[in-house]
């Protein structure tokens, strides 16, 4: 059976839209390939996106490896501790943050293409997110005496914000790629995992904050007279705040969207067909 | 000479646009009064929103009156303190998210009215902020020996989210009431406007939740175990996140926006023509 792998891109004759009220169709705009798009800014606010991003990363490491004793698994769980930042934010932050760009940034790719990439790299964000929190979970457990677990606000919108992010991902896995809910379903769903997409990062982006600040406050030597460390920490926390300003940037900004191409179309009306054939799927 | 304090919610022959791409127009569609307007859910949402919202402020009060010793001015540093949290989170937290829906909660009232209603709410919340700050930094320049101001990530991001919010509220009162930029400048910049308000909100979010840790961290006694105290501020902390989540929903879902009413159209139009026998205005 052929699937088609898109989502409609605006109410069309050949896509009727359900229960999308008359300001609803707002967020289904006709767009199409022929239409000019007003792209002027993106490649510069991308390119400080990412060296803003890589920059958080990169300082993140420095932190651990000059000041906070470099890394281990579970020979030191001091140092094993020192994973859990770390990949959090290559994942959590910085992938995450890339994985929501995915469409905008490679718009001239074929729609299916693009939500592979994007679930693929959401999936290594996941693996990340999984060692990172195995990390930490170690380093409280195996020390002596262990220290307690989930106890902390940090962890608290941590949690929620990687269980968030697990359940999009195959809510979105099995709506949009496989095996597929149908055009109408998907229609609807796709606003909802737009906003707990964005809700997972912004949510991400707060634990991070929130435990750059609680480490700061654990380990730096006389937090509040800023030594050299202090301030490292806070310039990561700027750092990181800055990639999200601008992921939301370009995210949220509509003439930055990918428009629907021809083939999109296509792929859609063949797609919808197939799916009326089937019993099973809610039309 | 009148003045309409209004500013256009979509191209139509009488109000062109300025600068905007083919995909640019989507964030003016064209809207009308008479257009039956699908808001179903959001008055349950609303009041989901004000109820969380009041809890958190009411969590924060219990709190602060039963655990951190009450409240206090210069007489008492300690306790002078406690009106920086309560102040921050009635003002930067649950009035600035009302703030934000005036335009949605009150969108059969006049846009001048809105609008008016939107930059009181805002200066009350300013002046809440401004003797929240006086109250941490007396609490710190009081003490003896003194505590250093702004070192931790949670000052940094506050200062920036009440810097944002005052600069906000000075270039919306400009643009938009008085003296009021032309209206094809004010189209130009009320997604700015938009995007630095929800920013402001969400960075003064996130720096209520890093004091709330830093908070919860210095003065609750074994946090690591989570007793009553720490239980409270994590609910707080939740409350708040679930207050964002809310106002979020209601402020970017499409079929919630208000619709221009047929009297800002009349009143669009008069006051366009007035802007254009100004020669100090851009046309």
């Amino acid at each position: 059976m052929i699937r088609s792998y898109t989502e409609p891109r605006g109410p069309s004759p050949t896509r009727p839209l359900p229960n999308t009220g008359s300001a609803g169709k707002l967020m289904y705009p006709a767009m199409d390939q022929d239409v000019n798009q007003n792209l002027e800014g993106f490649n510069v606010t991308l390119f400080l996106t990412e060296t803003v991003g890589i920059t958080a990363v990169l300082l993140m490491a420095i932190w651990i490896s000059v000041y906070r004793g470099g890394y281990a698994w579970t020979s030191s769980p001091d140092l094993e501790f020192n994973w859990h930042p770390l990949l959090m934010t290559i994942g959590m932050i910085f992938m995450y943050g890339n994985g929501i760009l995915v469409y905008r940034v490679f718009r001239g790719r074929r729609k299916r293409k693009l939500k592979i990439g994007h679930a693929f790299i959401h999936l290594m964000v996941f693996v990340l997110a999984v060692i990172a929190l195995q990390a930490v979970f170690d380093s409280h457990n195996l020390k002596v005496p262990p220290t307690p677990n989930l106890y902390s606000l940090h962890s608290w919108i941590g949690l929620i914000a990687v269980i968030l992010f697990s359940c999009q991902w195959v809510s979105g896995l099995v709506s949009f790629l496989y095996p597929g809910l149908h055009v109408s379903l998907r229609a609807s769903y796709l606003p909802v995992h737009t906003f707990f997409g964005i809700g997972g990062f912004l949510s991400s982006v707060t634990a991070a904050l929130l435990g750059l600040l609680e480490k700061a406050h654990f380990s730096v030597q006389v937090y509040q007279d800023l030594p050299t460390e202090g301030l490292l920490v806070n310039f990561i926390g700027m750092a990181i705040v800055l990639f999200t300003v601008l992921v939301m940037f370009l995210v949220t900004t509509p003439r930055f969207r990918r428009l629907a191409t021809t083939e999109d179309d296509l792929l859609l009306q063949e797609d919808s067909q197939h799916k009326m054939l089937l019993p099973h799927h809610w039309d």
